[in-house]
C-alpha cells in the first residue's frame, strides 16, 4: 500500500535523526506537545464531535462511545501523561554492561531506540499523545494506525503532536497518522518488514489476535488477562476476601481484574458462601462448579468454557480445587499468563504458587490489579505483554528499546 | 498437523517439568548425553552413512555435502559442547530485580525458561544436540524440526539424548523430533502458538526468510549479514590492511564475514591498489566502483546489486565514499544490521560511526569477524539475532530465557 511505504520511508529517516536527538529536545517537544493540546482544546473537541455525531449515526454506545469521547478534562490528562513522560529518565543509550575480553576487545552493550514502532489500535483517541509520548522520548518513530471511527480526533491530535515537533526543529513525520482506516491498511502495516521494527496492538483480544496471527513484523502481544485468585486452606480469610472482592472489582473491565476463583475443599463449606455473598454484594454473577452451586445456591453453574472465559464484566467463576497443584494445573491451564494471586500464610505453598504458575505477574498476598506500569513504578506503560519474547508483564519505556554491541578495539583480527 | 499438535501437548509437560528442575539434574544430563554421543558414535555414523548415500544419489555435494557428514571428529566435537554447556552457569532463576514499592508491596523480576522452544534448521545433523544443550540448560523443552536429508542422523542422536534423559528421570520428550520433513510440518510449525513459545530458524537467508514471513509463533531472527568494513580517511593503513583482509578472509561462508569495503576518497590512490591487491593474493575477487575499477584495473564493475549482497564467497564490493556520512548512510541503506567496522584513529570519527550506524555488533577498528557468542565470552551460542525485539547481537544461554514478575505481599489492595 503506497500510503504506508511512503510513511515507513519517512519513518526511517525520521528515526535517524530521532536517534541523536538529546533527551533535552526529546523533553522539550513533549513538554511543548503538552501546552499545544491545552492550547487547541477547543479545535481538538470540534473534531471529536464530527466523530461523535458519525458514532451516534452508526449506533456506536456505551463504553465504545465514552472511550471514543473527548473533553477538556481529558485533554488535559493527555497533556498531564506527556509531561510526566518528560519528567521520567531517558534510557536511551544507557550502557546494559561494559567487559574487556582476553584479547584487548572492549565489548559493551548500549541501550538504543527500536527504530520506528507501529501502534494498531481502536477507537481511543488519547492513546495517540500517549503512545506518541513513549516512542519519541525512546527516540524511536511512530505510525499511528487508530481506529476509523476517531479519524478526525486523531487527525487533530496529531497536528498539534507535529507542530511541538517542528517547532523543535525535528522531523514531523517523527509521528504519522494513517488515514486510510479500512482493513487493508490494518494488514499492509503489519507486512511492512521493510520499515517497522516492531509492531504493537492495543485493544480487545479480536484486534490483538488478528495481529498476531498475521503480523510478519515482530509483535509484541499485550493484554488477555484471564487471571485467577486461589484462596489457599491457610489463607488469611479477611484478607482473602478482600483481595477477592478487589481482583473482581475495583475496575471489572480491564485485563489485571480477576475472573475466575478457586478455593480450596478444606475452606470451602465456609469460606465459598462468605466470599461469594461479598462478590453477590457487588452485584457480581457467581458461576460456580458443583460444589459450589450447592454451598451457595444463587451460584449459576459454570460451564467448560467459563473456566477459560475472560468476562471484563461482573461475572466470575467459581472452583473448588483439592490442592495447591490442582490449583497451579487448573491456572496453567486455563489461564492466559497474565496476573495470577494466592491467598496464603503457607511458606511452601507460596513459593510453589510462585515458581510454578507460568504468568507474567504472580503474587502472594496482593491483588492481581497491581500488574500496571505505575504501580510497578514504570512511571508510564504502553501495554501489558503476555508473551514471552522480549517483554513479559508491563511495558515501560526500557521495553521499547532495543540495544546493540559496540566494540573498541586497538587492530584485533582472528 | 496431528504429530505437532501431539509433541506440541508433551514438550509443554515436560518444560512444566524442566522449569522445576535443578541445575545439578540438568548438568547431569548433559553429561550423561556427551558420553552417550561417544559411546553410541558407530550407530550415529552407521545412521548417518544412510543419509550420505541418499544425498548423493540425490546429487547433494560439496558444501552441503559435508555439513550434513558425521565422522568420529564430529561427534566427539558435538559431545565437547555439552560438556561446554554443562560448564555454563545457568541463567534460570536469576532476579534482574527486587524491589520495595510505597504500598510495602515487593515486586521483583525473576529470569525464567521460555517454556518451549521450536528450531527449525537444514541438513545439519550437529545442530540437533547443540539446540538441545542450551534449551535444556535453559530449562526449555525443545521441538527440532530439521531438514529431511539428515532425517537418519537426527533420529540416532534424538534418541541418545532421549536416553540421558529418561536416565536422570526426566521426560523424553524434553526433547522432539519432528519425523515428518515435508514442507507441510515446517509451516505448521510455524503455526504453533498454542505450544511454542519462540521459534528460531537456523540456516539460509531462504529458510530464514519464510519463517519470518509465515510464522505467527514469535521469531528470532538470525544471522544474514551483509557486513561493510569502513576505511576512515584517518586510519593505520597496516591496521586497516589486516582488518579488511581477515574480516573477508579469514571465514568467507560465515554471517560475520565482510561483504563490502568502504574507502574514504582522501586515501584512494594510495589504499585502493595495496588493500585491493592483498586481497586479490587470497583469491578474493573485486566488484568496485568507476573509480576503484580506475585505480584497480583487475576489478570487475560493481552494480547496484552488489551492495546489498551477501557472497558468502570470496567476492567483496568495493566503493569509494566522500565521507563518514556517506560511509554510515551507505552501510544503513545497504546493510543488514549485522556487524559493521570503522578503521579510524579519528576519535570523533570513531563515535560517530558507533552512534550512527544502526547494526547488532558496531567495531572500531577490529574484525567484524568477532560478532560470536564464544568472542563474546557466552561460552556458547545458539545463532545471531539481528532483529532488535528480544535479543540483538549473538545470542547465549540469557537469549532463551525470559522473565517474570513475583510479588510479595501482605494484603495490599488497591
Amino acid at each position: 500500500m503506497q500510503e504506508l511505504i511512503e510513511k515507513g520511508q519517512k519513518a526511517k529517516k525520521a528515526a535517524f535523526i530521532l536517534g541523536k536527538t538529546s533527551t533535552l529536545i526529546k523533553n522539550s517537544v513533549l513538554s511543548d506537545a503538552a501546552d499545544l493540546l491545552l492550547k487547541n482544546e477547543k479545535t481538538i473537541v470540534a473534531e471529536n464531535e464530527k466523530d461523535l455525531k458519525a458514532a451516534k449515526e452508526n449506533n456506536i454506545k456505551g463504553a465504545l462511545l465514552d472511550r471514543l469521547t473527548l473533553t477538556k478534562a481529558r485533554i488535559e490528562s493527555m497533556a498531564d501523561g506527556l509531561k510526566q513522560i518528560a519528567a521520567l529518565d531517558d534510557p536511551v543509550g544507557e550502557m546494559l554492561s561494559m567487559k574487556k575480553r582476553p584479547n584487548g576487545l572492549h565489548i559493551g552493550q548500549r541501550r538504543v531506540p527500536m527504530g520506528v514502532i507501529g501502534i494498531i489500535y481502536e477507537a481511543r483517541p488519547n492513546v495517540t499523545a500517549d503512545a506518541f509520548g513513549l516512542c519519541l522520548k525512546t527516540g524511536n518513530a511512530t505510525i499511528l494506525r487508530g481506529g476509523k471511527e476517531a479519524i478526525h480526533s486523531n487527525k487533530a491530535v496529531v497536528k498539534v503532536l507535529q507542530q511541538a515537533l517542528t517547532s523543535n526543529n525535528l522531523p514531523m513525520e517523527s509521528v504519522q497518522l494513517v488515514e486510510n482506516t479500512t482493513r487493508d491498511s490494518a494488514v499492509a502495516m503489519m507486512k511492512l518488514n521493510e520499515y517497522l521494527d516492531i509492531l504493537i496492538p492495543r485493544g480487545g483480544a479480536g484486534l490483538i489476535k488478528a495481529v498476531v496471527e498475521n503480523s510478519s513484523v515482530p509483535v509484541i502481544e499485550t493484554g488477555v488477562g484471564n487471571c485467577h485468585v486461589y484462596v489457599d486452606s491457610f489463607a488469611d480469610k479477611k484478607m482473602a476476601k478482600e483481595i477477592v472482592v478487589n481482583s473482581k472489582t475495583h475496575r471489572p473491565g480491564v485485563c489485571n481484574a480477576a475472573e475466575s476463583l478457586l478455593i480450596h475443599k478444606d475452606i470451602a463449606y465456609e469460606q465459598v458462601p462468605l466470599i461469594c455473598q461479598a462478590l453477590a454484594d457487588q452485584d457480581v454473577e457467581i458461576r460456580g462448579d458443583e460444589e459450589v452451586c450447592r454451598l451457595f445456591p444463587s451460584a449459576v453453574k459454570a460451564t467448560e468454557e467459563d473456566w477459560g472465559r475472560e468476562y471484563l464484566d461482573y461475572i466470575i467463576s467459581v472452583k473448588i480445587v483439592d490442592s495447591v497443584n490442582e490449583a497451579i494445573n487448573h491456572v496453567n491451564t486455563y489461564g492466559t499468563n497474565h496476573s495470577e494471586v494466592i491467598v496464603t500464610e503457607n511458606y511452601s505453598h507460596a513459593q510453589q504458587f510462585l515458581d510454578q504458575v507460568d504468568a507474567a505477574a504472580v503474587y502472594v498476598n496482593a491483588s492481581s490489579r497491581f500488574t500496571d506500569g505505575m504501580e510497578f513504578g514504570f512511571g508510564a506503560e504502553i501495554g501489558i505483554s503476555t508473551q514471552k519474547l522480549h517483554a513479559r508483564g508491563p511495558m515501560g519505556l526500557k521495553e521499547l528499546t532495543s540495544s546493540k554491541y559496540i566494540i573498541y578495539g586497538n587492530g584485533q583480527i582472528r
